[in-house]
């Protein structure tokens, strides 16, 4: 026969899954022979039963939750409902996964009006024996008989006033038993039957209640949101009361083995003489830091330090834990592990493993990637940020705080940056025009844009926070002054943002930062021994290549070459070489952007050395480089005297009704070979430059973008081996290179063997990928994932975190395929995905060779690579 | 050791690859007995080896051939450079796939100055001597010397000009020895050497310029061209030379077996008395019927009639041969199978099966599927074309020839057709205003407009010839006019064009139409008799619905709902709904729409009965609906009484950067449930309607389009099985429909074995899988596909016939995942690509269930499917 209910000393905290966290943490405090207050719990598996059996409980049940009722009786020398010293419990939900306050408890269950009187005698206490079954009446009555809270409140909020006391503890026995009279009535007049007073039928409704409780509204929301499958159930845990409010040698605490913000090892949390949980989160009475407990309780204090270390070594975790002191007696309620900040994380971490309590793999399994990028961008400093207003909330587009002066547009705010102020640059919206005030900036707010647009995308690419779309400000760009809620700031005016909430508060704010020094430093030591997948950066100027190598990244996956075109001095260039009727037109504006494109290598090559760098060919369709409105046509054609009709009409030949599926990646370089001539010029002859100048052995990859089919790849490849073979012939050296491909088209993934024939290398453009193989354009469908997100037919972003089971099928396709012709094949990612946790362990998993993504987020790579190897290593 | 050189006794038709189309052709003749002029033939493998050796031949293989060359002597009892009767050969290329005027020819091989003695002796015909020598040396000095021939030209008519005569065959003996003269002199100026004099230098000179041939300019373009490969190689055919100008007893003549032109079971061709082949092309006489040959070779005829009847029952097919009379004794030279008209194919094929020559199955290989289209659409009377002026030529837009009266805008097109007229409309472009024209014209001309134009796209639709972007023209639809080459039509003025070759003709040219019925039906019967995979078509309409299944379409594969929407009664409903702010206003619109939507699938349902009907669900992105330019708001904004700025407004938000990628398909549904709720109750009302009133069972298919998630499946699935449910329990009927899904987005194919846990069919939506699949915008990349074919990229456009190793692997991935999670379901390909030949293979091989294509393309898809049967059984 099935069994649907164990005693605290039948489990163990191996039985999450039958137990739930709380029942099975209970057991194991109780094996391991901490001082718990006696119980049993009531399985998942029972609640299960209880939904099949169309929310019944049958006998056979109800006999076994009796046997156990009476081992407890026995063991706690007690009974149940007993006029002398009568049995209390709590009757406490449970479920395998926390879902912290999503459902409901009862405490004080047992007490009835025989019962309380007994309570009264015993602890010579009539106030905290009324007090006490008043409160169980209401949580009865609200939890179980499912009457409206603020009826109960009424009854009680009368008699106080009639009383005239201020708090509630003022109230006298006598007052509450007029409470209580007026309880049951209430509960007889909605329900038309008393208060139950048999102890077992009070247990039996709560048990049932916690079971409902399991699909109320709030808990199936939890589930939703945190992904939790709705089949688990939840257990029950029965427990006998104890009281911390049963006078000066009593009294109640929470606490955490070290400190869950910083991680310190020292005992965090707080405590309160005389008082039971409730009164703490109800903030009646402030409690003390648990330390002060060491003066009132010396001796329990020492205990529970004790008690403190064994759950740690025990669990070996830190731990959050419960307890109470009972007339100088102390009980364990409840440990699990604690939550922490990031910092504390790694602290903890590293500490253990000195402490010799853990190994570096579960150091490294400590850390939450998505924590990491907190320890990377300056935070405000907790302690000052209580203090601040908080003015409005926009789009967390591009994390870390910051705070400076305000200006209001690119040119005031890289002067006042060039006098050394700190600056907050505010426009309604950001252009390529701004970006020399971005730069001078310590962060960007804008009134419009979404997480895409031009200010988020460059403040995430520069590292730099931006909150955008933040709809609540009213920008005057001419005026210079911006208003929130009704209240003006103007240039020179104090603001601090933060990137990572998306907030921004008035005035100054300190800030604080991790850093890659120190533990985190350590911890991602470790995570490198660890890992198997290489991670690179995508960077694209010296600049973002420094900040990569800076935070360990192995070398450059992806240097996009066209974001170096939108530059104030080359951009008339390119837009020549574009608007070229021939191809020697074409060929002289390129032979002016030549020097520029080399210049961007050296300096990418001199941070790197001899780290690898994927130099990606030109790939966005060549209108992105021409404005569009008339305005903007008139203004270039006076800048770079090309008549209007001329720009006009090209601008025109240059639209596309799919850009995305158009006249872009390799396709240009098929159809303006010279454009790869260039491209192959200046990568090779830089890198032989900078070999020559730092004595060292420089091998640049060539990435050629958008390659469906293996001869597209094969006709860009002779072009640039030609100019390459020229080039080094000339130069007199013996220089290597490698010339690979994105896969990024669906088509390119599925021939991935044709293409491997040609490809020395393969990078997963997964961006693209996910594009064309779900028939979403990323610019337009944010609005229709966020709708199937809602409806749960998407379970997430697939542009935030890679869909294994349909793109991950293709990239899986392509590394058989690739593997298959060419063994040694270099593989890759550098879509955005590449900084996704998620993705990097599907990475880890089908063999790719590295992943590349924002500099910010390489330690981030780094760390859930190294986890990806623990999790198969286990 | 390998054999290089096969007499003709020695080889057979079996033996082309090796001996080339005419060597394998001439051996077989040999071989069954016909009279034909002994040679042998160099292999193809002797060519490569060739090329293999850096162009060299070497001693073995002259040897080899020397040996033949002996053989040859001793059959023919001639010598090679006899003074008395020399031996005199034709060397002749001769590739394994024919490729006609492609190479080069020498005849007369083996005169020098002493043979043409002999010969001169021998024929007592010096002129014709002298005439043979003289071409032989021109010949042999353009081909295997390679002095440009106008060299030699300018020499010839010199001496006609200086002996002042009209004719080449004027000139006399001594005129013919000057020329010889002068022609040697030009050889030896040229080279440094005498023209060669030894018969068997001159043969490997001549073999050597075979075997170049095959790699010259013009070979290599028809290769290219025509998709054969470069390692094929050529034989060269050495053959003894007989006469036709041997004097009145001598002729020459080419045949048909039957009528190329119409398929008539009798001789067809020319012949000419005292000519060699040469002087027919030439021109300088002109050839008479071949029947007249029966009375100056009355006993020649004869015989040649029989060994054309022996040929054809020998081959099985209709030959096209050559053959010349020497002095009364009939030599065959040639014979193969004939290329003939699309109607003589299909008579021939139909003739043949029932003389008992060939079987059914080969019957139904004998007609190329691209001929059957020309079946199918009226075509211009061959006679009546002759005599036509050709005016312009633009885009073969949609075939078929038509002539009428030129009318320039739709309402005077309209009238005019109303009053009995047969009109052709004449636009500078189309527009749906222009709909009620088109419908009424039998044809339509444009001067702007590409393949997929309005014009085009519709037209094709309606099967209606259309030559669209005809440039030439200049077209003033206000002043009712048109100019093409400085002449004026106006309107009234007859037109005649072939939407088949894109040509315009002036005046009235008549039409001839072959039609459903006669042969052509039976050799459909023998076509579906054979095939395995059913055969569907597109149509959106009960007109074209019609038109199918009077192709023989087994029911409809793709009902495009939204095609409907743009009727000028429609469209203000539609655009209603798209403009509706609630939902409430939207249901509202909706419901007006119904009865249109309902009305339309009565009619189809009514023309095919219970053969199935595939009704996709809305579709296009909404914005295709709306007008775009402010000029087209403002007058709708004025015809439905909504203000400008809203309709601005929503227009601007129906905006997308890549439409293709947006808001359309399932995702509509998705977004407003309520208009898939609207079609499912038309579909499912005119099914119980009709079902009832024709006392037949329906069972519609409902097809939900752009499923890449089974969960949008899912939901949209829900929404139509809730509505339909509904009504089928309140109408009291016992109604069954399937619910399937359109496989066109990557992801659909890679995880179709959870899409067919719900989806009941499939349908390959191709044009989208391709466009996803290779990342190319049908819209935007016809000129990069062009240039990619012109770059041998792209073999084929992969819009026209479906990319099978990329995408062909989509649809092998689905179709596997797809059977074996429901080994029943029904597969189904609906783009366009459903009526092109090699794709429909594909889909035989593949194991789908039906194409489906346009209604015009039904008969060729019967045809293909039955063909692909048949290749698959070998």
């Amino acid at each position: 026969m099935a069994k649907y209910v164990y005693s605290f000393n039948e489990g163990s905290k191996d039985m999450r899954e039958l137990l739930g966290g709380k029942g099975a943490n209970l057991a194991e405090m109780t094996k391991i022979g901490l001082p718990v207050p006696f119980g049993f719990t009531i399985t998942t598996e029972a609640c299960n039963k209880y939904y099949e059996e169309g929310q019944k409980i049958d006998e056979a049940l109800v006999d076994e939750i009796y046997e156990k009722l009476a081992e407890l009786e026995e063991v706690m020398g007690k009974k149940f409902g007993d006029t002398e010293d009568p049995l209390l419990v709590s009757v406490r939900s449970g479920a395998p996964i926390s879902m912290p306050g999503m459902m409901d408890t009862i405490l004080n269950l047992g007490l009835n009006d025989e019962a309380v009187l007994g309570l009264a005698k015993l602890t010579n206490n009539p106030r905290f024996a009324y007090d006490s079954y008043r409160r169980f009446i209401q949580m009865y009555g609200d939890v179980v008989l499912e009457i409206p809270k603020t009826k109960f409140d009424e009854i009680f909020d009368t008699q106080k006033k009639k009383a005239n006391v201020r708090f509630d503890f003022l109230l006298s026995p006598e007052d509450l038993q007029i409470i209580i009279a007026g309880y049951k009535e209430l509960i007889k007049n909605e329900l038309g039957f008393e208060f139950p007073q048999d102890p077992k039928e009070q247990m039996m409704g709560a048990v049932m209640a916690v079971f409902r409780s399991w699909n109320n509204e709030r808990a199936i929301l939890y589930r939703k949101l945190n992904d939790i499958p709705g089949e688990l159930g939840t257990a029950v845990n029965i427990q006998a009361m104890v009281f911390g409010n049963m006078g000066e040698t009593s009294g109640t605490g929470v606490a955490f083995s070290r400190n869950p913000s910083n991680g310190k090892n020292r005992l965090f949390g707080e405590f309160l003489v005389n008082a039971q949980g409730e009164d703490v989160v109800a903030g009646i009475r402030t409690p003390v830091e648990i330390a002060e407990m060491a003066n009132v309780f010396p001796e329990q204090y020492a205990q529970f330090e004790k008690i403190a270390k064994v759950l740690e070594e025990h669990y070996r975790d830190m731990q959050d834990m419960e307890f109470t002191v009972e007339r100088g007696k102390l009980f364990m309620l409840q440990t699990r592990n604690a939550k922490r900040t990031a910092l504390a994380a790694v602290k903890t971490a590293v500490d253990m493993v000195e402490e010799g309590l853990i190994t570096k793999e579960e150091a490294v399994m400590r850390l939450e990637p998505a924590q990491v990028e907190n320890l990377l961008h300056p935070m405000f400093d907790e302690d000052k940020l209580k203090e601040a207003t908080l003015l409005a909330k926009g789009l967390a587009a591009s994390p870390g705080a910051a705070c400076g002066q305000i200006y209001f547009n690119a040119s005031d705010a890289e002067k006042a940056a060039a006098e050394g102020q700190k600056v907050i640059l505010v426009r309604l919206e950001t252009s390529p025009e701004d970006l020399a005030g971005m730069v001078a900036a310590e962060g960007i707010l804008t009134a419009r844009g979404g997480m895409t647009s031009h200010a988020a995308v460059v403040a995430r690419g520069m590292g730099k926070p931006c909150v955008s779309g933040c709809s609540e400000l009213t920008v005057r760009e001419e005026g210079r002054e911006l208003i929130i809620k009704n209240r003006i700031y103007r240039e020179g005016d104090f603001l601090s943002i933060d990137g990572t909430e998306g907030t921004v508060y008035e005035g100054k704010i300190a800030t604080v930062q991790a850093g890659m020094s120190g533990n985190f430093g350590t911890l991602m030591t470790w995570a490198d021994e660890i890992r198997k997948l290489g991670v690179r950066a995508n960077a694209d100027n010296p600049r973002d290549a420094k900040q990569a190598f800076e935070f360990g990244a192995q070398g450059i996956g992806l240097c996009r070459t066209e974001h170096m075109f939108f530059d104030e001095e080359r951009i008339p260039h390119f837009r020549k070489m574009i608007l070229a009727d021939t191809e020697e037109e074409r060929r002289e504006a390129l032979k002016e952007i030549l020097p520029y494109q080399k210049e961007d290598f050296v300096g990418i090559y001199q941070v790197m050395k001899e780290l690898p760098v994927t130099i990606r060919l030109l790939d966005p369709p060549l209108h992105e480089f021409i404005p569009n409105t008339d305005e903007e046509l008139m203004a270039l054609s006076r800048e770079i005297n090309i008549p209007f009709e001329k720009l006009k009409k090209k601008a025109l030949s240059l639209h596309e009704f799919n850009p995305m599926l158009g006249h872009r990646g390799c396709r240009l370089a098929i159809t303006y070979p010279e454009i790869a001539e260039m491209q192959a010029e200046a990568i090779i002859t830089a890198a032989i430059e900078v070999s020559k100048s730092e004595g060292i052995e420089i091998v640049p990859e060539i990435m050629i973008p958008l390659v469906g089919n293996v001869k597209e790849l094969q006709y860009v490849k002779d072009v640039v081996d030609g100019k390459a073979k020229e080039l080094i012939k000339a130069a007199g050296v013996n220089m290597k290179y490698l010339l690979g491909t994105m896969i990024e088209i669906p088509r390119a993934a599925l021939t991935a063997d044709e293409i491997a024939e040609v490809a020395e290398f393969f990078s997963f453009g997964t961006n693209d990928l996910t594009q064309m193989g779900l028939g979403f354009s990323r610019d337009d469908t944010g609005k229709i994932i966020n709708e199937y997100l809602a409806k749960g037919i998407f379970e997430e972003d697939p542009f935030q975190s890679l869909d294994q089971t349909g793109i991950g099928k293709l990239v899986e396709i392509a590394v058989k395929l690739g593997k298959e012709k060419r063994p040694g094949i270099k593989l890759g990612i550098c879509g955005e995905h590449g900084g996704d946790p998620k993705t990097i362990d599907f990475c880890h998993r089908t063999g790719l060779t590295y992943v590349s993504c924002s500099p910010f987020r390489v330690p981030i790579a780094r760390l859930a690579a190294a986890q990806a190897a623990i999790k198969e290593g286990k």
